[in-house]
């Protein structure tokens, strides 16, 4: 392997000849051999954005000239359009600050704008890495910017569809399930009835629910810490820069973004990122719930509650034949815990700022991204793969229903919470039917118990 | 003691006979002996005003009679005024639906009800708790309501007037500092310099963001599960009482509520509690960061950053003698962690709703409303015995902002970012001034180095 | 009210007549009006044995006289019996060492000593609460010394115990379980046959594997600060202290305690408390498991599992009569998902530690006894009002074991695993049984398949 | 690209040519599209290793012949060599049971072995997934065997010889700083005296407590579910196999592992995991208060504490020249919080077991060794990258030594607490030394107090 040296404030070091990063990059490279997570994708590409619409505003400013301008844009074009995807080798267990991170985008971008303007990076800088592409920025005003940016560009285009993808299955499932009258359960015994479409209403309305809540919190998230450099004040940055950045990012990106008006807010508190990953618990704990429930209302086949029936998509097991699991909840559940424990690494962090600065942002960013990722795309699976298959098992919903004993509640208002408790307890105790129970108790008329105990005048469906 | 005999569908049991409490309570508070946590006075009012708006909406709906319904009605309003704040003895660690809650509510409210009405409670219900003090009701729907009702009530008129009391004093330190120019640090590392007031006006955006969060967060609390009943059908319940309720609640407690409109939701999600929560540990988590900073900038006093000194209010140590300490501080940490740890216990529980009902209810607004105890009492405390007296080490302050070689950052757009480098770094080694590095180095005029380090230039306060 | 005045090194200040406390006391009271959450009795407690061993390990080291040492130690056996219960009156949240807890119980035992003495307090102190009680101590050393003083002593006197039973009724439960072979379950689904005793084996297991766990957590525990005073160099103290206080408490309370070889640890790390709240949560974990497994075991009565009977202590609903519901595992899941919380509360605030203390130590130990407690009561109310009682219904546990599909594994080894599984489907798909289809299929004789598929040859019970 | 058709028990599917894996691995793959986490390499390495033992032990036991024992054999010892890195696929989120990386690896090692017998797998299978890899086995006892393995190994192999090198740093720091007296700080205020080497002794010990407490909780992680099979019963096993599988890998791998005694235990919890992975979180923390100590102490250069000085590894601000941060205190207490999130994933989902078995083994083992490798690393990077290389700033310590207040605790049992506590705090008040205010008061000698006062009398150094 060729190598070349490249050189910053600290001296000379090797970088391998093919990569375009620099000194810093490469210090970094070596200095954190930490785990295996990487700075995502995703970020890099919000990175190359926000650099583009600075060398714009810069220019605007009349401190870039233009050639510089356009070779810092096009160099970030390029990485936005995935060719440099390795040219940003850098673990998320760095600086804090993730200055490294800022400096391999940097630097990246000044060697292959060098290449640009004609010049060879490897033996002169046409742009320079901090004097040009870092141009009125720190590390500290950019990086929470792009995590901002990430977060609601990751949001709006990939969680939401995803949601919205489950949410208009839940929808069909409310419409095709109308009429189906079922046992409820509550403390997992026997309760009073409802139909299917009924219970999955309540999943629909988790997931609707939490869909606003995850809107609401997008609204602290456009606010950018851009302008803000090294503690907040703003120095070697014009005043508008801030504002116009902003702008420019809406423009380029097509999602709004406005300028967080108290940039020392901006630089040392991640609350907007705490308050949005609320909102993505708040989702888990109810995919939790609503995947709970599918594996348990299926299970089965003969000795369970079985009154769903899921799509088969594998073998279940690898000693039992012919058994078949509810695999997609798993998955989903799995996540959902997962999403409990990103959500407290997150609040720690964000807890743990001193003075101008919070140095846990690429742990902050790192959970987060994980936690939409991944609920995106199971909810995507389980859509796909479960949800969008369910079907009712009929007769044994039916089974359910016409042995409860709960119908009794009708009878309360009738002849009172305690008459009806005696039913009950009766048709319990010598496992007969609640009207066999009802008619030795003599507590009511068959023509009144037949017209009360009546499980379609019960649910009140719409 | 004397003990009278109270009777239940199960049988009779031994009730402390100057207790207006029945059967079912009786059989909690004797099968429950766990831990100390009793539910909540403020929750108990709350459920008060609920049955009280039920006897009002019972009656008018024509199900309740008038003499009935004022009895119920009175016997709350007593409850409301704390007279019968020895009559709720029930653990939070009961059945997870707050049926036994419930039914104390229901138990005390007859048999006080039944002593308005002039009978004798110890011989005969003229009302019964479950017909009528629980008409068109079920544990199921009322609890989550009084939940809700609970939570919105003591944010409103507990959290948010501390925390608006917390930002007032802000508001007053963000005036009084400003002007005095002090050096910025990022990384715990000398950086480039802000106002006292600029850093202050960084908390005071904490607190202003989070209280809008926390108010985003209401939206969804205002919901209620009233009119569900037991499993979220309104089985024996009239269609109209969930919205006749919810708006007689606003009138009854002077807080804006409204019908939930899936109860199936209601019953088994408790995602706005969650999502508020998860707005309250942005809070805390921006407290910590708060109070860390303040207890930091006041640390020594001759051996710490000591800008800052804080109002003396007690000995600090047992062993040496004259010692003060951030003692607000340190409660206020230790409740930002707690508050940690509760979000957890809040996101867990919730996710473990099973088909029709969350039978976590307890331990959800536990945690909730201790979050919310401590949060207003431990900002209140911070603000009366520290902030409000906080004043600034001037002396101190000069002394850093004048041996700080970060002002350097101001050289970069002139010099270049390596060649003001090597400013900073020789004067390090050196343990020289910028200025005599400067000088020495050559890089720069005296005349251009006096014109541009000038830290009032820096910091663009407004 | 009458009232006296008390002074420290801070000033005068008024204290009510009635009460013992001093200046110091009195000043945390007023500044520090956050929650409810108090100091607990047995930290008192633990704290008086504490002075008195000290007392007693001061006069022998011929710092403190022999009257003063006596009237101490019976200030402190007084407060152990409970005697000044309403004299300890300061939250949880104060300073976050304790200090003021410390002072607490050095101007009580001052001031009840001095009485002893047969002065008059109020007048003058005979025994000074620094200079005697607090003799050869810091808050920083007494307070962490308490902390594992009492942790250990809840461990073995109350969570041990506790558990003790619960095991004892489990092992109870698995010899009476013997012979009845039930269908097993595995991703919720019917799985191969295991014996009800096997079942409840397993959770037998669990609660064996997780005592050994807390019991080897005790280890850490056992060693204690005490000598280290201020900042662990032991200033002020005789080196011998550590060691024989240690043994002092070793005789006093009956439990073994060793002086901590570091100090400076001591003060600063609580990874004993984090490690030992980890078996804590390990055995919450698994209560959770167990809970969740008989409460859905015993689901029904009509249209769940129904394999269990659960004794019925209470009416289970308010609305529907008749209703009982498994509330004691509700109880007990709450407890476990409160004890998760408290983990991370803990770990969180050991992780905070700065220099030479930590400063979280009041709310380290409030989470970490009310972990003890709770899941001493809880497991006590399970076992007594649940596990005890349970009961199989051996006619549904039979239906079930007879109709499922998976027997069908017994055949892999002879016919193969895809035969078998066809043998499984094809069942499953025509509502036959297994036997019906193997036969119709001709995968193996009739002779064989009723030698393979007998559910008491599965089950390899012991 | 070229397809093959493999087939299972549901039917056809087309796999890529090049590629071992069979229709089952196939499946899974296309059904769980969620996030980038795999499988990790070290848990396919042990999964082969155990296929390896079971082979040679269902050889012994006379179920499997001695040539397909032997073509088995190879392929493991392949896979475990690293040549087929590329056929491990799978998600994390998959089956909650591992099943279909059992089969991955059932599927890959049967056509490998099939291949090494001289067949050709795409036409036939000499070595069947199912009747031969995974003979005798269960993916429910498999899987939850290779967690036990993969967690001892990886803790054995990785995380203690880290752990071990920075111990042995700290060792040495603590030899080399002996002798430099320091102030002590406690609330962050100035308070007694001690060496640099018993701050640092503390870091150490803090290490070497966790180190034992990681030691013990192996103990219960050598526990191996094998041998239970599908719901821990051992059916279709050899009642001897668990004790002779568990032997063989000792064998093989060299590190003691035992077969549990209680497989449904096996089967269903993680409490191993749970309590080993709280002396993870034990150690994350005592990491985090060091790193923040190190950073904190090392904070200026000029305003700060100041009292240590770490390497300069890299440049630290892309605005600010000049700037050096400490970014591995930084990683690492990244690290640390990290470890708090996965902590509480991982006790969640141990306590969400059913029945006979817990279906969220993926990610409970993707988080422990996620923390395994960022506690290994970091530490690693830590310890070379900065403790080596930490140096004390002798002139700064003695500066805040000798300006400290807190040594008048000294004086304390010489003129009792409350005298000197006047000391300190007119000597605080009127900006003097402390012996010019204990003349100035006449509370001492200067003799006396020139004899008490001396910082080297004070910290008890051994």
């Amino acid at each position: 392997m060729q190598y070349r040296v490249e050189r910053d404030t600290m001296g000379e070091i090797q970088v391998l000849d093919d990569k375009y990063w620099g000194a810093q990059t490469q210090r970094s490279f070596e200095n954190f051999k930490i785990g295996n997570e990487k700075m995502p994708k995703v970020l890099i590409y919000a990175f190359a954005n926000l650099k583009k619409a600075l060398a714009i505003v810069n220019n605007d400013l009349a401190k870039l000239d233009n050639e510089k301008k356009d070779a810092i844009i096009k160099a970030c074009d390029e990485i936005i359009e995935g060719k440099f995807d390795d040219n940003f080798p850098l673990a998320i267990w760095q600086t804090g600050s993730g200055t490294q991170t800022n400096m391999n985008l940097n630097e990246v971008i000044a060697n292959r704008a060098t290449e640009i303007l004609g010049g060879d990076f490897r033996k002169e800088k046409l742009i320079h890495p901090n004097d040009h592409v870092n141009m009125s920025q720190s590390s500290n005003d950019t990086f929470p910017t792009v995590m901002h940016i990430v977060c609601v560009e990751q949001i709006e285009n990939k969680l939401i569809p995803s949601l919205d993808n489950l949410i208009a299955v839940f929808e069909q499932k409310v419409k095709e399930f109308k009429g189906i009258i079922k046992i409820g359960r509550t403390h997992l015994q026997d309760a009073t009835p409802l139909t299917l479409s009924q219970e999955f209403s309540g999943y629909l309305s988790m997931l609707i629910h939490t869909r606003k809540q995850i809107l609401l919190s997008l609204e602290n998230l456009r606010e950018l810490a851009i302008g803000g450099t090294a503690v907040g004040t703003g120095l070697n940055a014009y005043p508008e820069l801030s504002q116009r950045v902003s702008e420019e990012l809406t423009k380029i990106i097509g999602i709004k973004f406005v300028s967080n008006p108290n940039k020392f807010h901006a630089l040392t508190s991640h609350d907007a990122i705490v308050f949005a990953h609320g909102a993505l618990k708040a989702l888990a704990a109810n995919l939790m719930k609503i995947a709970n429930d599918i594996r348990f209302l299926a299970s089965g086949p003969r000795c369970g509650f079985g009154e769903l029936i899921l799509p088969e998509n594998e073998p279940g097991s690898s000693i039992m034949p012919g058994k078949v699991n509810p695999t997609q909840c798993e998955a989903l559940t799995m996540v959902a815990v997962q999403i409990m424990g990103n959500d407290v690494t997150i609040g720690f962090a964000a807890s743990q700022g001193n003075f101008e600065l919070n140095v846990f942002k690429p742990v902050i960013i790192y959970n987060f991204l994980q936690s939409l990722d991944l609920l995106s795309d199971a909810m995507n699976s389980f859509n796909i793969h479960c949800v969008e298959g369910i079907k009712p098992d009929k007769e044994k919903i039916a089974y359910h229903l016409n042995n409860s004993l709960m119908l009794v509640t009708a009878l309360s208002p009738h002849i009172g919470y305690e008459n009806a408790a005696k039913v009950a307890k009766n048709a319990y105790k010598k496992g007969i039917s609640l009207k066999q129970s009802a008619m030795e108790l003599g507590l009511i008329s068959e023509k009144d118990f037949d017209r009360l105990i009546n499980p379609s005048d019960m649910v009140n469906e719409i």
